[in-house]
């Protein structure tokens, strides 16, 4: 038990906590021989399989269709977009050699898909009745990042990239609103993790973008982690690549243009450092590769027979009620590792049946977000873990929102900002707009960013900028981020 | 219409009709400025996932987990099996520069994955109980070869790349026989598509295996395109990479190992290839991106509203018995553009609703794989189309397996085995097993590949070599390939 529990607590030491349940519940590898690489584990990869499904699920519902782009991109793609080449190409990982042959111009391992993607809208959009295009792939990404850290900040990292064209601003902005829901319904509503929506300042925002919106979670060590942003493109890349439509007025355009980049791996990452606790994850159904383990227990020879038939019979009630569910029998652990190994792992439902359940029409049931436990009927199972199914959601979703609540404090003055941000908070803070106040404020308090505006405030007057006390136009979020 | 049919005869000439049903059916672009890249576009994307989907739940249902390895490995993993370094190095792309730095080692894109499994497995697989392991991923490839095809060789493929780890030798044959059951269950038993199973002859045996075992199908032009393969490893690369565990015994010892490969890609090519016709694609359920396409026809605006009417409560009760389900209810086309537009995409069924249809309590069922259409009562609908799902399969089988059949010919002499190559015909023949007997007959017949020996042939004696006389000890298939 001692190899296998984590040995500090979440709230003492995020980071450390982090790194052991990362190791600890086999989540990824990190001795691959190529730094900033790492290996994703399969319990890592079926949670992430499930956060792609229930992101494509959305993307489906809402007209988007998959496609997949090459890997590499030419040199002369990035090239057309002046703040897009200039925003990428320290990050980019470039392919110069093939065989024993040096190719003849550089290809770049897509660090985004912007100028794979639109070099090829140029041929597709033609007229108003191609109009909207609306893409998506689900794709590994490359950038050459300094720092890394798993699932946060990667030389690969897993995400989904939609691309989107339309025949006018306004359904430009309204598709923004429109992955911003997508965000809200599974990062929110299925994985209970909550955030803040804000556009980012000007100067924060992505190359080549008008303006950027993203959505920002709070980690444990009182960090926020953007979880996903939609840019607003105008038609900067619509010019830069000629994406030109004939429209219903019989007048050549331009198309208006976003992107949406929902973070699978960030969001992976948020999921555990959220409702992760000091036994390990915490995984709601949503996403849990497991939602029921079967713990059969016995001593004695002969009740193995009826603990492992009354085990198998309700692993396939279950499964018949749409569950995963599986049988730990393995006889070289005992009962006690194997609880502590599926806590670790996050499996929502424990089944323990021993010598008294296989014969009383019961079972022990535990669960992994309250760790109570309850002894059901066999004839009403089935019934109580879909009404825990919800239950589990609804805690993890409380105890996330209340923490983050908890975490977010309005500040008027100096040295309240220095004080929130010392003790780990968001601060939400009238400001001037100005990037050199955000500069000096992100200097003076080692790191505290400017985040951007919420979006249901408009800009106006809201008294003095709580750091350099000119006339505050807007509201803003300020934190430490990731 | 002529702008969208096919203008060539499949049978006539095969080349020209698949680059057409790629185009117009809008599976690939081929305009992407990087060659050998292609653009995935979304009906070939949902049909590649529903490949991806069939094999992974065989590679899970037998005991396989998911995982993700980076897309680089570094040069040094590659010296470490000579065969294997020999084999891929000339057909690596290199990655050498990230940001503005040069690399202080130059990083493969994974031609394949051996020698980044294997380096991880070394770390993995300590004592007996770590075993087995099987691992599978589902990835794009990369290698650079001089002439590609779309979907049949490029420099990025789709595949899936499973890597598997024993205590025992025979545990590694008895995986052998499962991936050819898998390939079976998937490639014939659900995309209808017959093949070989062929051990290849050891001049052509992927590198760093001890026996590549392939499944060969035929093109419709007499070439024979290898959909999967499974390597037996023997223990070269756990010698390679020190992949050792201590035994039951006490002993340490080397794992035996195998990887298998289904060709995701090549599998949709041979999907096309095999069952479309002169229309187009005709895809089966299995992998189908709609199963049923409902078209609405009506000339009276009056007539409208009780068409759609039904069209969309057809939709939704097609969908509650599980099947995707459109109404193509695109007002700018007529019912015969959409009619030529969804046989070219190969969907199985189409439903015709019109005035008659709306008031009747029938529809109009039309079959995309005999062409016919009949008369179904609304209530008979979905017991109907259940039915035809089966006949469906069944009839592309039939065909495919008919027209396979029909191209295995027995060659005794050299004149038989020339006639049938240049009849495009796959050559069964009386074997010497001699690489160089071999090599001339490719060189003699312009292409005539040896593909390897049939599972269930034990060597033996066969009589006299159909090329050169000798001795026969088996009996090979000999075919010209992509």
């Amino acid at each position: 038990m001692s190899e296998l529990g984590i040995t500090v607590k979440k709230s003492e030491n995020f980071s450390e906590w982090y790194t052991q349940v990362l190791q600890k519940a086999e989540l990824v590898d990190l001795r691959y021989n190529v730094q900033g690489f790492i290996v994703h584990r399969p319990w890592l990869m079926r949670i992430i399989k499930n956060i792609y499904r229930l992101f494509e699920e959305e993307l489906e519902r809402t007209g988007h269709e998959p496609v997949l782009f090459p890997l590499v991109i030419p040199e002369e793609n990035f090239e057309r977009e002046k703040e897009h080449v200039e925003g990428f190409k320290p990050e980019v990982f470039w392919v110069t050699e093939a065989g024993d042959e040096k190719l003849d111009r550089r290809l770049a391992l897509r660090p985004t898909s912007e100028t794979a993607f639109y070099y090829m809208y140029s041929y597709w959009i033609k007229g108003w009745r191609d109009l909207p295009l609306k893409l998506y792939q689900s794709v590994s990404v490359y950038r050459y990042e300094k720092n890394t850290r798993p699932l946060i900040r990667g030389r690969e990292f897993l995400w989904i990239e939609a691309h989107d064209a339309f025949a006018t601003r306004e359904e430009a902005l309204k598709q923004i609103e429109e992955d911003m829901e997508n965000s809200r319904r599974v990062i929110w509503e299925k994985l209970g993790i909550p955030f803040l929506f804000l556009r980012r300042p000007p100067w924060d925002k992505f190359g080549g973008a008008e303006d950027t919106y993203a959505a920002d979670t709070l980690m444990p060590d009182g960090r926020v982690l953007q979880v996903s942003s939609t840019h607003d493109l105008g038609q900067r890349f619509a010019k830069a690549f000629n994406v030109v439509f004939l429209d219903r007025d019989g007048e050549k355009k331009y198309v208006w243009q976003t992107c949406y980049g929902p973070g699978v791996w960030r969001i992976a990452a948020a999921l555990i450092a959220v409702h992760g606790d000091d036994k390990g994850l915490v995984l709601p159904f949503s996403v849990a590769p497991v939602h029921v383990v079967i713990i059969p227990i016995f001593y004695k020879e002969k009740d193995k027979g009826p603990v492992m038939e009354k085990a198998h019979r309700l692993k396939k009630t279950l499964e018949e009620a749409g569950y995963r569910v599986i049988v730990d029998d393995r006889e070289e652990r005992t009962p006690g590792w194997k609880f502590n190994d599926w806590e670790l792992r996050g499996v929502p439902v424990r089944l323990e049946i021993g010598r008294r359940e296989a014969n009383g029409g019961y079972v022990t049931l535990a669960r992994r977000d309250t760790g109570e436990k309850e002894r059901v009927e066999d004839g009403k199972l089935v019934e109580r873990i879909k009404a825990i199914e919800v239950e589990f959601l609804k805690n993890l979703q409380e105890r996330a929102k209340r923490f983050f609540e908890e975490n977010i404090v309005d500040a008027k003055s100096r040295e309240e900002v220095e004080k929130a941000l010392k003790e780990r908070k968001i601060v939400r803070m009238p400001f001037c707009g100005r990037e050199d106040c955000a500069a000096d404020l992100k200097e003076a308090t080692d790191g505290g960013k400017v985040r951007g505006t919420p979006l249901d405030l408009k800009e106006g007057d809201y008294g003095r900028c709580a750091w350099c006390g000119r006339p505050a136009r807007m509201v803003v979020y300020v934190a430490k981020s990731y």
